[in-house]
């Protein structure tokens, strides 16, 4: 299946999630794991779909989701950085989606500079999560994009 | 917003729908009316992305489904006959809905040749709308693509 750059981002338009997780996590000195993730989930009657966008990009991983849906799922941060991140800086999302992608994306570049690592850097990185997903998230399920808090 | 072919099969693959009505009506004289419907349902966030769609395919309307969700439908038989039937045979689609689309527009061009005029044609046309979405319906709502009956 070949893919075009366009296709993809109408499809990530309609079906694809930048999603800013936040969770506790002991060990860190901060007390907590920033964890941004792109994904995609689908019916696994389309899983050949997200195979192709997963060779398209060169990275990322299918899993089931949950129930007879699939994912393809990237979280590692230097394939966010440099594939994901850069991607959709080129091709520009047409939904407000790209609002959230634009958030998504300073928190990749915070990171990469290391501000998860401090207090102030996870506060202001909970603030920008805290504004994505508004309108989907309070119809959906009232949270506000960011997950185990 | 310039809309791209590509962009446009992508968003379909991902939120659009193709679906074949069919329902009771007693004034027809074979007790039934087949509806064929092209729909793409939004947020309201994103009902600018509807009017963009509605404006490259030169038809159609861009309404209140329900709640906070807008629908772009195109029902015009010749709508459907002339322009959006032909642009998805010249711009596949990539995912399983490929096979939606195509007993979808097999039954438009039934009623292109009056064949929903004829108890045999409405049996057949059944079929057909009985064959679409099972994966998707079986597990959204346990219908099989026709309503009304």
């Amino acid at each position: 299946m070949n893919l075009n750059a366009q296709w993809i981002v109408g499809f990530v338009d309609g079906e694809g999630c930048f999603h800013v997780g936040i969770n506790r996590h002991e060990d860190m000195s901060v007390g907590c794991q920033v964890v941004p993730e792109f994904t995609i989930v689908q019916n696994q009657r389309d899983i050949q779909v997200l195979h192709a966008i997963r060779a398209y990009f060169g990275c990322g991983v299918v899993r089931t989701d949950h129930g007879d849906r699939m994912a393809y799922r990237v979280r590692k941060h230097e394939h966010l950085l440099e594939k994901i991140t850069p991607f959709f800086m080129e091709h520009h999302l047409k939904s407000k989606k790209q609002l959230d992608f634009l958030k998504f994306r300073t928190v990749v570049l915070m990171m990469q500079s290391g501000e998860h690592l401090t207090k102030e850097g996870i506060e202001r990185i909970r603030l920008i999560a805290q504004q994505m997903h508004r309108i989907d998230t309070k119809i959906k399920s009232g949270s506000f994009g960011n997950t185990g808090e």
